[in-house]
Order: C-alpha cells, then sequence, then structure tokens
C-alpha cells in the first residue's frame, strides 16, 4: 500500500501507545501526509529487556510498517529503542528513519544559552544515558532524572490532577537542587518520554521562571518534517491554508484535514490503546487493529 | 537439593519481586524452613498476556522450583498467575500448590460480618475479578477497585509519603462511596497485590473506623502453614521459641532464625530486584542469581 508522492505514508513506531504524542506532532505538522501507527504492546516494557532483543523486536515492527504499510519514511517514537535500536533499524530497512533523542537534544541545543540542560524520561531511558550523550555530543553538560510515576500518573488520567502537580514539584525540586549542588545553570528543560507531552502545562508552572522546556514529541516531528522536505515552499504534504480548512477535533484542538488518513496497529492490549491513546493522539484513535509479529 | 523433613524446602514464585512480601510472611511463621524465591522478570507484566503464556511461564518457573531447588510445596505468590494458572501448575508439578486468592477470600471470610467486602489490587488483577469470584463462593458480595498509581509509588520507596496517603485515600474514598451507591455495608477490605503490605501502616489510617484489613499475603502464608502442617504443636519447621531465638532485622524486624536459607532468583532485571527486594522481604535478599528459562 504506497502512495503517490503528494501523499506519502509516514511509519510511526513506539512499544506503547505514548508516541502517539509523535504522531499528533507530526500529524500536526504534515496533515495531508497517511500514517500508520504500530505499538508493540504485546512485548512491553522495552526499558527492562536486552539491547539485541530491542533490536529485534523494533526491526519487526519497523518491517511491519515498511513492508506491509507501505511506510516511506519511519520515525521510532520510543525512547529505548531510539536509545538502543536505531542502527539496527536504519540497517533493516531501506527508507529514512528518525529516532527522538537526537530531534530533543538538537532542540535543546538551540534553546539553551547556558549549555547547561535538564532531562526528565523513565528509569529505563535515564539508565541508557542516551540524552546525556547526545547532549554532550553537542557541546552541552546535561543532568538527567528518572520521574518513574509520571507514566502510571498520565495513565490514571490525572493530567490536571493536584497530586501530579505535587510528584512534578517533587521532582523537579530534586534536580534543580542536584544542578545548583553540581555548579550547572540549567535554563532548558527537556522532556524525554513520550507521555510527558500530557503534562506539559503543570510542568511549565513547575519550573524556575526563565526556564525554557523542550518537548521532544514536536522535536522529532520537526526534525522529520525537514527530512521529508516538508520546510519548502509549496510543499504538497503540509497544508498550506491549516487554518482555513482544518476540522478542529480533540482536547487540545489538533488541526486534522478530512485527508488525513491513520490506521494504528498493535501487538496487544487493544483495549487499553483505545481507551486511553485520544488523549495522547489529540483525536479519536478509532478502531486499532491487532497485528502479530510473532514471539 | 532436597532436604531432611524438619527442614523441607518451600519454593515462592512471582512474576517479578512484590511476592517477597508472601516470603516475609512465610519465614515469619516457619523460620526454620529453606525456601527459593523466583521472580520471573524477563517476562512481566504477567497481567497484560493470554491464560496460555501465563501458564507456560509460570509452569516452567514452577518446574524451576521444584526440579532444581527441590521445592516440597509451593506457593504462587503472583496473584495474575493464581487468576489463571494455578490449575496448570498444580498439573504439571508433583507437590503440593497454593496461590494467593482463595487465602485472602477465605481471611475475609472469617473477618466479615457484613459478608460485604471490598478489595484493591492491580488493573490486571482487578480485570481477572479473581477476588470477587473467590468471595462470591464463599458467600460474600465483594467490590473491587483497580489503584494502578500504587505500585509505582511503592517502587519509588514513598511508602509514608504525603502523595502516597492522599492517593490511598482518594482511591478508598472512591471504592466506598461506590460501595454506598450500591448498597453495600463493607467491613473488611482485601489487599489483593503483594506490593500493598508496605502500605498497610497508610491503608490502616485511611480505612473507616473499624473496617478491618486483610492482606493476602499474610493470608497465604496462614493457608501454607496450615498445609504443611505446621499448625501441629511440636511441628519441626516451626519456631517453637522465636522470640528467644530471633535475630531482629530489617524495617519491621521480622525474625529470622540463623537456620534459615533462602535463595533468590530472578530471569532478569536482578539490579532492581537487589535494590529494592530487601524492603520487601524486610531483611537483605543478598544476591539475586540470574537464571533463564528460555522464551
Amino acid at each position: 500500500m504506497t502512495h503517490s508522492h503528494d501523499t506519502p505514508t509516514i511509519g510511526v513506531f513506539d512499544s506503547g501507545f505514548g508516541g502517539l504524542t509523535v504522531l499528533r506532532a507530526l500529524v500536526d505538522r504534515l496533515p495531508r501526509a497517511h500514517y500508520a501507527f504500530i505499538g508493540d504492546t504485546a512485548r512491553l516494557p522495552y526499558g527492562s529487556k536486552s539491547r539485541r532483543t530491542i533490536a529485534r523486536y523494533a526491526v519487526e515492527s519497523a518491517q511491519f510498517l515498511v513492508r506491509e504499510q507501505g511506510a516511506e519514511f519511519l520515525v521510532i517514537a520510543c525512547n529505548t529503542a531510539s536509545a538502543l535500536a536505531l542502527d539496527a533499524i536504519q540497517d533493516a530497512v531501506p527508507v529514512p528513519v528518525l529516532g527522538v533523542i537526537e530531534p530533543g537534544a538538537t532542540a535543546a541545543r538551540a534553546a539553551s544559552t547556558s549549555n547547561d540542560v535538564l532531562v526528565i524520561a523513565t528509569d529505563a531511558t535515564i539508565h541508557s544515558h542516551a540524552y546525556a550523550t547526545a547532549c554532550q555530543k553537542l557541546g552541552m553538560r546535561a543532568l538527567e532524572k528518572a520521574c518513574p510515576l509520571l507514566v502510571p500518573l498520565v495513565e490514571e488520567g490525572w493530567t490536571t490532577h493536584s497530586v501530579t502537580d505535587q510528584v512534578i514539584r517533587i521532582y523537579l525540586d530534586e534536580l534543580n537542587a542536584e544542578a545548583t549542588a553540581q555548579g550547572l545553570h540549567p535554563d532548558t528543560l527537556v522532556l524525554g518520554c513520550t507521555h510527558y507531552p500530557l503534562l506539559r502545562p503543570l510542568i511549565e508552572r513547575a519550573v524556575p521562571a526563565g526556564m525554557k522546556v523542550i518537548d521532544s514529541a514536536e522535536s522529532a516531528a520537526d526534525a522529520a518534517v525537514h527530512l521529508i522536505g516538508g520546510t519548502e515552499p509549496g510543499c504538497p504534504i503540509q497544508s498550506e491554508s491549516a487554518t482555513a480548512e482544518t476540522d478542529w477535533v480533540g482536547d487540545h484542538q489538533s488541526p486534522v484535514l478530512p485527508s488525513t488518513q491513520i490506521r494504528c496497529f498493535a501487538t496487544d492490549s487493544v483495549e487499553k490503546f483505545e481507551r486511553l491513546g485520544s488523549r495522547f493522539l489529540g483525536r479519536p484513535v478509532g478502531q486499532v487493529e491487532l497485528v502479530d509479529l510473532g514471539g
């Protein structure tokens, strides 16, 4: 199922459904494209598995998107797979592949003047030190902190809850105190987990005055637009007159053109995906199709 | 590795390390026994997997405990496996096998006078309705509630934190309101998750006055003592004079005799097991041995 060049198919992969925030950022920017999203929900969490196992799983999903769904570009909307399997995926499929980590670090580099940045993410992402490594390559110092309660709070739907506000402030206070103790002067905070965009309003209220918040989901979507060539004037897949043509749906009113086609696949747990996914995508995810990628 | 009859080996199985609270309750009651614990950490969470897959995994762990570690009794300290795989395990190994659900329901039956009980547990356990079914078989009405934030809060170490206190009160208030709306008069709350014993002090302060709290980890250990025959006077594996001989260690001062032998195994993630396990066991878990049970 390939499409003519003015409606390319973009494949988006995650171990779960958090990567729908990356898909949402892509749809905001490239509403005329076709999308295929797969969440490898049967085999999550990737965080506790070995690099070889993660690479095998991620390659299977990537091949499904390219071979079965005709994806011409892939975005790996999974921090663990981006950290540990990007090379393996790039070797395994004949299309351009983007992760979420380098775009997040690049956006932090553009935002920061002190070149000291903070990163919050899941335990698995922090333990990989993937963001710190990417930031160091760009000449920045990064202080990382695992915030393991934030994903469960988002999945409980408590995205505006006072408990979540307290938890965010506790984590950020600890992180800022540690930065001060290390003599850092951070001016930028990177959200290194695809669930965290749903907490952005609370996080922006909790950071010190003047600190910029970088959402790696949006950074990855920006990088994808650049890769696909959508920044060129007259790019056929970008909406030239989005405000005129859009159909505003969802909590945060993402523009979705009538022509935007999104197919969602999962390897298990379709119920949770369908129940929670619309909060991440900002529009109904519709029916999620179950696929079997084998053991 | 089998032991003489006065020091039987008890095998304890969980998908993770939460079942160490069941092991702790067993050690409290049978400090002279030998113990082998396995956490199938490579393949958790079981909750999102099919009954057939869970049964296959659980049987592999049970066979490891019996064949490799000489276990003469098995306690399935995993709610999901108890709900979905107890029969399969009993068919697969030639030793007595106990789960955690029926003992919890039986203890609730003994504690309740209204015969209306509340159950809190993880999403997966609640969706299985295993506790409700077990309670109904004993003539009780059970109202269940998933509390998905409690496991991450315990694993974050926030077992006495004000945030955790707020979360517990929110969940219990919702559950009690629902019970009232349904015309129930609950007088007993069952903790249907092996992580929850660490929250028992906060939970006991949060329940309405007079409500009894049943810990299914302790109920399972009581049932194991009964099964093994340890309630008989002069039972050789029970400590007749535990208070005189004990060596008090851990947060909650579990009695551990010098002769208590515990070996812990995991299929992955030994680091987290070793880091968090002692909080669950109430004493250092020591070195956790990695075993490969295959795919």
